[in-house]
């Protein structure tokens, strides 16, 4: 499973097989160097399906971007791939939004698309949010045709307007290192963007649930017409969840960590709604879990099982993450195997 | 449960209720300074059975008594806390050895009940593993007359002789604060005096099984007669283990940290036996689990479960034990329900 974030390829990939092919190409990153970035393209009777993750282009876990100062950072390279996708006849997009370095409402995608942002002098601006301020006019008419014949489906799992306090630079820019001093000039900067831009073209998106995904990625996708999803439940239809429900005694998932906000609709919460309507019984299990939040938990999983098997530190646990998975599956596993009726 | 070393008497007196009853003594613990300890007494119907734990006495959990050299610590409290209640017509004794800080091969409790041991000038010698090298005779005839109408009951876990290379010293002396270069003088110094003991009487004792268990208290009390008996065993017939096992759907038990050790008749592996001859699953919670062990292990434990709800030290997980053992009792009982034939 996965959720629109980081994994979300790999979690698709895997579960079509054959139906499914990953690539590689080379984009710009958030910090504006050359990055290797996987993308897939699905089979269908309507022509490929390109499955991009944000996380793989603009990634909070990419080295190179975070070392830019967040002022700079763009989303410029998801708009390199798309447009080479456009190149290659792909006019069906699914995106998965989550796990990014970047807050610039997504502007730096959308110039890479033709879209012309221009200071008072009529010249291109920067596209990070510290060029954004500079920012008078939005010329829609550069757009790339073709944008025009394309389906976007967008997955995330937040549903947060572009911004405002709950926006992309309130809610997700301190993860990012947007300094508190700076979230008030961030989030003007972007929602001045969007102002623009939607006066542009008359299409609103600045305030749909999901605009403030990936510091405003879902924003700029919504602008030019996609469709914003759950990733959790586009997942769960690309991966066949249900099929597997209906066929299965048990259900294992799980997080990084679980908490009060796994409760928020998050991709384990996903699968106990599929699994329950399956009559299937779910058990998580999570690098942490926050106790305070078992007794909630506990109202939808069949046991919430954490990874360490001993006082170990986080690093610890991330360098056997794969042991310590199997080792609990599989002890749930012995568990569950005593537990029917012989 | 427990298996006669630290918590013995803890779980002995929870599972009779008012079949036993606690008491408080004041004693000499291993470092000589007065240590508060507690006991039981059992009500049966040859009449009282005093509940011993050497670490209560001299138990390595006890400051005082590791601040002095090993070579000085001494069993001493044990000897006073018997004759006291042989004072109390008290004859039958349930003695829980494990956990302690001594290394004296018991010498100590069998001065303070009367034992001479005695230096080449006839004078008595000090009863720590350094005296114990001036002995040069054991005069059996002072010993308290009252030892002959006792029965004495020994609860262990470990089946070690007092002396050589699986004996008390060269196992258990490291973890006492034994140096490496004391190891031998400490080793010959009790099998000198077991061996003058057993001149003494004609009992042998040294090479018993458990002779070499709490420093050598396993050799001393089998000198005086007692039996050896693993402790996790009589604790299971003290506490009704085979009684709750009966009318039981599923059993929990753990102990602090679960390895290789542990299929060694430690306390886990004696349930999973009795549950097994009652067709009960069992499944372990312990504060670590070696994942080496895991494969062993799952061949007697219906799921193997560690304390932590994520990264997490020692300390934290020891400070929160209560609550982490409640929720993962809690969390294994929610995927049991939720197997459930419905």
């Amino acid at each position: 499973m996965a959720d629109g974030g980081e994994g979300t390829l790999d979690a698709i990939l895997t579960a079509v097989g054959d139906a499914g092919r990953r690539h590689s190409v080379c984009v710009r990153g958030a910090g504006g160097g050359a990055i290797h970035a996987d993308y897939g393209l699905l089979a269908s009777p309507d022509g490929p399906t390109a499955l991009l993750e944000a996380a793989q282009i603009v990634g909070i876990t990419d080295p190179a971007g975070m070392a830019a100062p967040v002022g700079t950072r763009t989303t410029r390279g998801m708009g390199e791939l798309v447009r080479a996708l456009l190149d290659q006849r792909v006019r069906r997009f699914m995106i998965g939004l989550g796990g990014s370095s970047t807050n610039d409402g997504g502007a730096g995608m959308l110039i890479a698309l033709g879209l012309s942002l221009l200071d008072a002098d009529g010249r291109e601006i920067a596209p990070g949010p510290d060029g954004l301020a500079a920012l008078v006019r939005v010329d829609a008419s550069t757009l790339d045709p073709r944008l025009a014949e394309c389906s976007l489906t967008i997955m995330s799992d937040v549903d947060n307007p572009l911004a405002g306090v709950r926006g992309a630079t309130a809610i997700f820019g301190a993860q990012k290192g947007v300094l508190k001093e700076e979230q008030r000039r961030f989030d003007d900067a972007i929602a001045h963007f969007a102002e623009l831009a939607e006066g542009a073209t008359g299409r609103r998106a600045a305030d749909s649930p999901g605009a403030g995904a990936a510091g405003g990625l879902g924003f700029a996708l919504q602008w030019l017409g996609g469709t914003f999803h759950s990733g959790a439940e586009v997942v769960a239809g690309l991966i066949g969840l249900d099929a597997a429900l209906a066929d299965a005694d048990w259900a294992i998932t799980g997080e990084g960590r679980s908490d009060a906000q796994t409760l928020l609709r998050k991709a384990p919460f996903v699968v106990a709604e599929h699994a329950r309507r399956h009559a299937v019984p779910v058990s998580l299990i999570s690098g942490a879990i926050d106790p305070d939040a078992l007794p909630e938990l506990g109202k939808h999983f069949a046991g919430c099982f954490a990874l360490p098997n001993g006082p170990a530190t986080l690093d610890e646990c991330l360098a056997n993450a794969a042991d310590l998975l199997a080792d609990r599956a599989e002890q749930i596993a012995r568990l569950l195997i005593a537990a029917r009726p012989r």
